[in-house]
């Protein structure tokens, strides 16, 4: 570095060296601080040491950059004569706080030292300013401060030392008294971390900068970095401040306020202020904070408000945190603390919100004009975690939640309070009853959709993202939490355990399936709301987007939700769940794949035709003039049979045959690796007939709508093609069976014949798969298992571990993994369109409702993503981000 | 096509258009026929009729090319002056004989119809050169050829229809009864066809040309293509030739000649011929024909030779054919016809042949001087189909094989005969008193491996080219057929069935794991040999070669094998067969995957720490001085537990603990796609322990080895990668342990530390992955697997109906798909490189073995293919190919 470069930038009464535009230099606080300073909003002068001073240091052994001393000896001199008061000096000291701030804000790095710069002089001097005990009070702050975050002594053992020294209410009953008292306490701390706390202010300064700039290679904060994406070479910056004093008397104290309420995003001041207090003290309890305003929340009932004891403050205030709010175009988060009646500003930065809230406050900003543009207002709803709360019930922000039970994965988002079940049969009862249930088992299957369709909502002890209980419950909008390895279910039917917490059939427990825990007991849960406001961002929104999309729904109701979300048409309908809807199905394809005869089958087909024609009829009509993309039967037949004997007993009555002979069938249907298995197109080839069914029934059931006078999509979609011979030969026959069925009825209707890329092999011979394909829907679930050689189902008896290893930086089943499956899918587009230049293409996996991964759709040049449909309203603001995110970067 | 464009070619006479560098436009029998023409040599005179007019045939609905009817009739002319008679001429009638002729020999296409050019005239003429049985045998023969390859009547009717034609031994009586009787079977044919045989010889000639052109795309010969990558715009030519006589006396007849014996290379005139005959009798059976030469194989005893009743037409026979194989290069198949002690040649082609012959005929022809280089000597040798025969016992090559009792593929090379057997036990003791026998089952596994060792042969109902049986089979060299569909194994061990056919305990039977075929009875078997002539011809290959050729060998016998079969290192060494080695192993293993504590768990680590310890040094010893490959555990750790009751009960004796906790354990560890699931380096990351034990048992063994003063070159292998991270991870357990190890034993051993690239997110990262490598060896097997999202073991499901259909051109686990993996491969070497350009890369996969994929590492830049002990030879011939082709064609 050279030594020319600016290391040290000051700030306050006035002036600033650096700006808000200086987030990479100074970090988003101190580039705050510094804009808040040249605002003329009352600072604490002080001065920020930069990212660059930081990566030297962290370059050279923890040695701070040759020189910088004497420029922070400079700055200090600055901050001195605008405080006038002086660093060291016993007649009028002058204290600092050391803040980390890197660029964006990460938890896991040093957080802050205050009162930096007493020595038994100073603290003398401090006392003259108030009284001992606020000499005390600053010192002892101080040392806990330093010792906890600078040294690393341990915090329960800190917590103990910290109490052995003031457990007496008088803190020594006088000056020495006091001294003696703290100076035992930094002994203590001494002997416990075997470093000194240093007893100048300059050492002690110095000491705080370096452990600044090391917090920044935490093993938390490297972890936190890979899985967020930040680089490492960002480094974090310093800031030294004068010290102001919440602590010094009846008319000081110390309060957070924000510009609206970050619960429900009603405007005005919000926030919490308590008297005689510094630093953390409003949010570490042990003292009840009074509301910043009169006629604030019931909760705050007791505690007096700023407004009531300070008004002149609070006036002030209002309008400093309306002006940021204003200046900075978002909701602010601000820290303050008034000294004897002067108001200081110590902070800003923009707030974290609700669902509900940042809904309102991206629409009352814009309206307010704080926000001058759409794009700005949409950027302001995190399109995940924000929408989701909206659309799902959520426990009640703010509300006590009691220690977890058991956490799991966050399978499908929304919260749910019931009575525990473990058995399907038993939560479809008690619903009927009007009970609230929670399904809790080991993991779900076919058998329990009517018990999952009953229940409140869902916990499994095993399974992923990905599992039938996931992709299940978030079809039916039902919230769960799967994967809770913890939950042991209890033989008999008696409940479940977790450790040695038995719960019992019919307990209550709540689960939240947007962050995935489950709790004892029932908590508050607001329901879900597809608010006014929600429909008009959206539709902001749609503005703003390039991408299509579609929804993945197997029902009509699926269809109807989607549809009122905005989807624009279905990307992906999975026919087999329409083969398990009821009994009478099931059987009929079982027998369909027990035959023995051409005839046999022949009989089943020809009962599954009509039931089959009336599903696409359905859900073609629901989505009138939209495309309607079905995807030929997928899974592997062994899927429909049952597995054991009293399954096996069953069938053999329904189908009049020995239940031996259809345990031998299973049997040798059996697969080691079903999913690499015989499934997909693999079975629409070497049993033609299934899918000559269900091509026939999607083509007759569009021919009846159009007779309707009805504008059916039909989009009929191949799974699992390898090789583009696949792709062609069923095409072909396809092809063949519409043309005779069009000269059968002398009638006609558009058709598109697609298929699935989601094998590795299929990506890279887009180019010749492509010359047989009307569109490609990536499927992008078993594109990752394939690529990472990965089972979905098997998965999460080590990608959690991985993933707290930061192997991985993100679950790829739930988040894009862009190095290896991007990468396939940008190879399959650029070679599908040099084939076939106008090829439809999207995706239809489990990212298709993630939006980092919506922004590698938009990107890359997709025409559209399909989702679940409780995702299509999040997606279309992902997709209007992506489109303006990279408009604005000019990607 | 250009007017003026060449399209019929003369030859006959001394003289010709074309030559033998002419087999694009004149296909190979074309060309063959001008090249001996050329060389003065006897050849009936005709013309070729060029590719391109068919090409231009088939792109124009069938319609011959515009102007080429005038351009064959001048052909024609020109043939009547060489021969003195007239096409057509009753006087003196010309035939011709039509026969399709691609650029290589290709079987789907039309043959041959003789004897083109009769109708009622010339009929009589004919009779005239001989008598009216003459004319009446060559009408019926053209009657019959034409009604069969060109007009396509039913090959059963048309032999009762000739039947009957020609039940009269007498001919009809005389000319006009023989005239009738075969107007009749004209008839007869017509009404069986819907077409009449033209009655006019220009017709007949045409009729035949265009069918030659029409038979290239029949569907057997598209099939054809597909699987041998024959383009389908190289067309056919057409090669009509004027007819001479075998079948006009008993001084006339026909026959096939080798210049050298294609069964065991013997030098010398070797063939058959039939007196008073024509065509396809010498090969159609009814009449045994004699040998060419005196003294000849006690076979032909009984019939006259060529040698014996027209000694001169045998002189002139072996000088024309040692011309032939001189000029040709290669071993000559000669078709030839005496008209009236008159010799004419009528096609030669190199010959095909057995391995034996192969490697003695190769060498003999360098030797003779016939072959100008050893590259192409070694270029007439298979690299697997010939090397396999002389490597592995084979049935007696041309003994008499009793029809298929079964087929399914080719597993494990050799043949075998022995009694059959269905239990492991069983086939261990009959061994052991002497019997030989086969094991037939459903499928095999770890518990049958005792009995496969014992047998000479194994046979299974399911399973691929990569199940258990097939890997382990070809691992012991045992002949193996594996995926025999019929097979169906008879409960209550009475033995199998096939069909209707029981086969019982005891019962011979004989199969040839070459070709994946069963025969009932005990066929004789050649036994296999390494013979000095084989050797020769690999030393030769190996100065020819760039690829290095390494062996996938698990034990010590493997390894000493491997080495005397020219491997150089073992580039794959399977741990985990090691721990299935014996019950004491097995049982160790069980209790390390059970252990519930660390202390249970670092006890079967100690336990089997030495015998990996031992396992390691004696196959470093064995391969002393050559790079040793170890993979760390691969499968999942279930796959080491017992799956049913009994096996809990054992182990629960063994390990002390309830079997329903075994099984429980089991049942939790289960997966749904094991392939994708907890194996590989995710186990080594989450039970480090276990690769830490085989990590250091690799570097103690090395070292102890060292101590010897051997020298060791141990390379640790990591499987199963998908993110850089994890060989990150592992590789710095392993550099740890190594550094203390060393610093412990004040000695050190060089070590590589290297990956499998054998999922396709890890080739796409190969540049990360490469930073931590030393080595990359491609796992094809299962990168074939992940790319095309199917698995080997279920494959057997469908893939063979997908060849049949030609879906597929090969079966991607025996032939590396070039497409697909090809691209992955492709891609990762590239990438590696570019991060570390000394990057050593070899494939271990079972595609290590297969000459065309060896061609495809060659062209890639691979350093080495490592494959199955036995397959070393092949691999080193192909991989000297390889390195000969790519030099000749600059690739």
């Amino acid at each position: 570095m050279s030594s020319t470069t600016q290391r040290v930038f000051q700030f306050g009464a006035g002036r600033a060296d650096g700006g808000a535009d200086m987030r990479d230099q100074l970090g988003g606080k101190g580039a705050n601080l510094a804009e808040m300073a040249r605002m003329k909003i009352a600072v604490p002068p002080g001065f920020t040491v930069s990212t660059e001073a930081c990566l030297h240091t962290l370059a050279n052994k923890g040695r701070l950059p040759e020189g910088i001393e004497s420029e922070i000896e400079r700055a200090v001199e600055q901050v001195e004569q605008l405080v006038g008061a002086r660093f060291g000096d016993p007649a009028s000291p002058l204290l600092f706080s050391v803040r980390s701030g890197a660029r964006v804000s990460m938890p896991g790095m040093m957080d802050t030292v205050l009162d930096i710069g007493i020595d038994e002089a100073t603290f003398e001097g401090l006392a003259r300013k108030a009284d001992y005990r606020f000499a005390f009070d600053c010192y002892r702050r101080f040392l806990q401060m330093y010792a906890d975050v600078v040294l690393g002594v341990d915090k329960a053992l800190l917590d103990r030392l910290v109490e052995r020294a003031t457990d007496d209410a008088d803190c020594g009953g006088n000056l020495n008294g006091a001294w003696r008292k703290l100076s035992e306490l930094a002994d203590a701390i001494r002997d416990a971390s075997g470093q000194a706390v240093p007893t100048h202010g300059r050492e002690q300064l110095l000491g705080a900068l370096r452990a600044v700039f090391a917090s920044w290679n935490t093993p938390r904060a490297i972890a936190y970095r890979r899985i967020h994406g930040i680089a490492d070479n960002w480094g974090t910056a310093a800031n030294v401040m004068s010290m102001v004093y919440g602590n010094i008397g009846p008319d000081s104290g110390t309060g957070v306020a924000f510009s609206r309420s970050p619960a429900d995003g009603q405007p005005g001041l919000y926030g919490e202020f308590l008297f005689n207090a510094q630093g953390e003290d409003v949010v570490a309890g042990g003292r009840t904070p009074g509301p910043i305003s009169e006629g604030a929340d019931a909760a705050f009932a007791g505690a007096p408000s700023l407004e009531s004891r300070l008004p002149e403050v609070h006036v002030e205030l209002c309008a400093i945190v309306q002006r940021l709010e204003r200046h900075f175009g978002d909701v602010q988060d601000v820290e303050f603390t008034v000294e004897r009646g002067r108001l200081w500003i110590l902070q800003t930065r923009n707030a974290k919100r609700a669902g509900r809230a940042a809904v309102r406050i991206a629409l009352d900003l814009l309206d307010d004009g704080v926000i001058p543009n759409e794009a700005g207002a949409l950027a302001l709803v995190d399109a995940r975690m924000h929408v989701e709360q909206v659309l799902h019930a959520e426990i009640v922000p703010g509300c006590e939640r009691p220690p977890v039970l058991a956490t799991g994965l966050a399978a499908s988002p929304g919260a749910a309070a019931g009575c525990v079940v473990t058995d399907a049969d038993e939560a479809e009862q008690r619903a009927a009853k009007g009970e609230a249930v929670v399904l809790v088992r080991r993991e779900t299957s076919a058998d329990d959709v009517h018990g999952m369709h009953a229940a409140k909502g869902i916990l499994t002890a095993t399974g992923g993202l990905t599992s039938h209980a996931a992709v299940v419950a978030r079809g039916m909008g039902v919230p769960c939490v799967t994967g809770a390895g913890a939950v042991e279910i209890a033989e008999g039917g008696s409940g479940f355990r977790v450790g040695n917490r038995a719960v019992a059939i019919g307990e209550w427990i709540t689960i939240d399936g947007t962050v995935g825990a489950a709790y004892l007991g029932r908590l508050p849960v607001v329901p879900a709301d597809l608010s006014p406001a929600l429909g008009r961002l959206l539709a902001m929104a749609d503005g703003h987007r390039r991408l299509g999309v579609l929804a993945n729904a197997d029902t009509v109701e699926d269809a109807r939700r989607a549809r009122s979300f905005g989807a624009e048409g279905i990307g992906l309908c999975r026919t087999e769940h329409m083969f398990f809807g009821t009994d009478e199905r099931l059987v009929t394809v079982r027998a369909l794949i027990l035959a023995d005869t051409d005839a046999e089958r022949d009989a089943a087909l020809a009962r599954l035709l009509p039931l089959q024609r009336a599903d696409f009829e359905a859900l073609m009509r629901e989505m009138d003039g939209l495309p309607v993309t079905i995807r030929l039967l997928d899974p592997p037949l062994h899927e429909f049979l049952p597995d054991e004997a009293e399954g096996f007993a069953a069938l053999s009555t329904h189908l009049g045959r020995p239940p031996d002979s259809i345990a031998e069938a299973v049997a040798r249907m059996r697969e080691r690796n079903p999913m690499l298995g015989f499934r997909g197109c693999r079975v629409g080839i070497v049993h033609e007939a299934i899918y000559r069914m269900q091509a026939q029934a999607i083509l007759e059931a569009s021919l009846a709508l159009r007779a309707e006078g009805l504008d059916p999509h039909p989009e009929i979609m191949v799974p699992l093609v390898a090789v583009p011979e696949e792709l062609a030969h069923v095409r072909a026959y396809i092809d063949e069976a519409a043309t005779s069925l069009f000269n059968q009825h002398r009638a006609r209707v558009d058709y598109k014949v697609g298929t699935m890329i989601e094998l590795p092999r299929a990506a890279l011979a887009a180019d010749e798969i492509a010359a047989h394909a009307d569109f490609f829907s990536f499927g992008t679930n078993d594109l990752t298992q394939t690529t990472f050689g990965l089972s979905r189902d098997d998965a999460e008896r080590f990608l959690p571990q991985y993933e707290s290893m930061h192997l991985v930086a993100h679950n790829p089943f739930a988040t894009l993994d862009e190095k290896g499956v991007g990468e396939l899918i940008t190879i399959a587009i650029e070679r599908g369109r040099a084939t076939k230049p106008g090829l439809t293409m999207g995706i239809c996996g489990e990212h298709g409702g993630d939006p980092r991964s919506i922004a590698f759709c938009d990107r890359t040049g997709l025409d559209y993503v399909s989702c679940s449909p409780y995702r299509v309203p999040g997606a279309r603001l992902a997709a209007a981000q992506a489109g303006a995110s990279s408009t604005r970067k000019g990607v």
